[in-house]
């Protein structure tokens, strides 16, 4: 029988527990153990289809491995055996383990919609051959429904009709695209964006059956309309693949997650830790279940888990959520809760807003308007959350704002925040947004307090 | 005779303070007196000379005082007099305050280099119609020598090419440019982009001499060779604008800076406060005087001291000294200490180094390599600094660097930093190389330990 000190089960984040491992236990022998042959890098997966090109593209090189000492094993394990601590692979394989990581991330979730299983009806799998298989086919296709106008469905819309000639229409059910994420006022903007391309919207709407005999001619909405298409691609969001977890034995909590504590470590089983879209999480602020699922809180958590394996010292502190995206080359970053989150909550909030151009003198060559939007708690100053939209610069300003935020700056701090500044790269000292919407709160806490 | 509540004497700052002030004190009445017509965005100074396009381009748009229903002034204030709180101006009027704040920035430092009076010599000044003259001469030069390795040399050097046929060469006392700013290896691939363009780069040399009858011909390095210039920049550092402070009998303290307190109050007279370039700078790191001059540390100071007026309230946490800039295309940032400085101060570090394409994959459009390398206190894993180069999201990964110092983050609370990213806007979650870095510290942190 085979056997290592650690054993990972799954991909992106079972990559970086096994280093994160690795870093911190340079004698454990490492297993990671994954169906897929190749692993896609998950946020690329809607740019497989324009800028970048084709999946093979988008890919997770497996030199991290190799360089890291941690051996790779192609295949799928078929169950966990707590008692013998062994994992049984699909081929019969036996891999003995001391330490297990669940790292096996998220599968779409498919709606039960009349017609979901016709032809060319394609929720998004993260799996090389299966995205490989709609990238040819997409190149045929004339009318593309995509349901659902979260993230996935906003960046395929934006993406797909690169160097295609393609009828793109956007279904989504809330009044609003990006709504789990986003206020409104950004949600407006992020869909203005998307329809200046002539991908059409509707919001609102369900879709309450798919048309056709055996492959997709259309789809049926709740207003009673009907809209052509060759091709549909689901976003409607994702499941957390805890299966085998289940099997093993392993309580399950919110929405199917493993229940994990701090150290990411399974309540069940103190030698078996998760982390990654099967992995629940509490929220930074409330510490409650929260169903957020992002690369780069499962990146965290798996620094954490494998950095625990042997000794759990290092705790999350629970998903801030902090994420960006582009339509249309105008980018959008969250952190941390939203004005709707806030009210939701029943949170007393204070809101600052500022807006300036990414560079000084705004006359500079691709500058680009960016607008901040700040919310604080009224009774003691503290950031919960922040918006922005603009350039580039957008990812790491909302980098800026996770910062801020997991160390629970006041509007006071941001106040005195010093940012560097320079003509090409940022806003001006005078102008900075992140500053100024949080000198426009100050104020009105004072007034509050 | 005219009187005000609050009096700010200067520029940027003062706008910044002033703002500040009426922020805080709404029902203030605010008066600024600065002499120049026309105030410049510092920064983009060396900018006019290229990518702007020319000094009205670059221009802080007084609207901002309007409409924060602050007074402008235009005219030298000649002296101020404590006992009746008063500033008198060159033309004679005099103007009362209760609260002054001296905002009066620096002066381009002038060696005493035999020659440097010739014509067409000119030290950086922060004043339009100089620089506006510098500019419609810089068109007719063909031999350009810059004294000073210097931001502002190099920036000149870079912009000045831009659409002119000009010889240039920086002469560096130093044995690299920018070695007062950033590490060796970030400093020699800055120099080796600037030398890309055709500007020639002497190190470890000095002007011992600027030739020429009325007009400069050319100027005498230490080597003894002759290098020929019809113009020549002085880009060397700065002094403090104090005389004014001096004679009104203000504590001066570090190289002629205004002595103040945390909440920027002035040593002497608790009614006057000072920021920017002319007030003294504390470190954030050992609490001794800096001489950095950085207009995001004096914007950050003029909110403190507008806000501190009529109540201190607000401290000053020191000068944690945050910059970038852009040499050919290619961005480098610093935040805190750089590794010569933490040499210096004998404190035990661990380093840790990343790099990683700011896109992912990196094949996505305009991707750029980075490269990140932290600093830690070698007892605490208490981040000290931090350097950065790559493309324009170096700007505000400076900032991300900015705020995790400023909350004295460890390397573990970099390594569990949850960080958003998104293919066109920043590095992937696996390979993000500010997690990374720290990550690499973490082992030697804990092996020391």
């Amino acid at each position: 029988m085979k056997k290592a000190d650690v054993v990972v089960l799954g991909g992106l984040s079972g990559i970086t527990a096994g280093i994160s491992c690795r870093r911190h236990y340079p004698d454990k022998k490492i297993i990671l153990i994954r169906k897929e042959g190749t692993v896609l890098i998950p946020c690329g997966i809607p740019y497989i289809y324009g800028t970048v090109g084709g999946p093979e593209n988008n890919v997770i090189p497996d030199g991290l491995l190799e360089s890291n000492g941690i051996e790779l094993i192609r295949g799928e394990a078929i169950e966990v055996d707590r008692e013998k601590k062994t994992v049984v692979m699909k081929g019969g394989e036996i891999i003995g383990y001391e330490k297990l990581v669940f790292a096996t991330g998220s599968v779409p979730l498919v709606p039960p919609i009349p017609g979901i299983d016709k032809e060319n009806v394609y929720p998004v799998k993260k799996e090389f051959e299966y995205l490989s298989e709609v990238h040819s086919h997409m190149n045929m296709v004339k009318d593309l429904v995509i349901i659902g106008g979260g993230f996935i469905g906003m960046e395929f819309a934006d993406e797909c009709r690169k160097g295609r000639n393609i009828n793109v229409t956007v279904v989504e059910a809330m009044p609003h695209c990006l709504q789990a994420a986003m206020d409104n006022e950004y949600c407006e903007e992020a869909q203005a964006k998307l329809e200046e391309t002539g991908v059409g919207i509707l919001v609102n709407q369900t879709v309450e059956a798919i048309l056709g005999k055996k492959k997709v001619t259309g789809v049926k909405l709740s207003s009673g309309k009907e809209l052509k298409a060759d091709m549909i691609i689901l976003g409607i969001g994702a499941l957390p693949n805890t299966d085998l977890a289940k099997k093993a034995g392993l309580e399950l909590g919110f929405r199917n997650t493993i229940k994990v504590d701090r150290y990411m470590q399974t309540y069940t089983d103190p030698d078996i830790f998760a982390c990654g879209d099967c992995a629940e999480k509490q929220s930074f602020f409330d510490g409650r279940p929260t169903g957020v699922m992002l690369a780069s809180i499962a990146t965290s958590e798996a620094r954490i888990a494998g950095a625990n394996l042997f000794s759990p010292t290092h705790q999350n502190c629970g998903a801030i959520s902090v994420f960006s995206t582009v339509i249309n080359g105008r980018a959008f970053g969250v952190a941390g809760l939203t004005e709707r989150c806030a009210n939701q909550m029943r949170a007393k909030i204070v809101i600052g807003t500022a807006e300036a151009p990414d560079t000084h003198p705004g006359g500079m060559p691709n500058s680009c308007h960016t607008k901040v939007k700040l919310i604080f708690a009224k009774d003691t100053g503290v950031i919960m959350g922040g918006s922005i939209c603009g350039g580039k610069p957008v990812g790491e300003m909302t980098n800026v704002l996770s910062a801020c935020i997991m160390h629970r700056m006041t509007a006071d701090d941001i106040v005195k925040f010093q940012m560097g500044t320079h003509p090409a790269l940022t806003s001006s000292p005078i102008m900075y947004p992140i500053v100024n919407a949080a000198c426009k709160a100050v104020i009105p806490l004072k007034a509050s307090a």
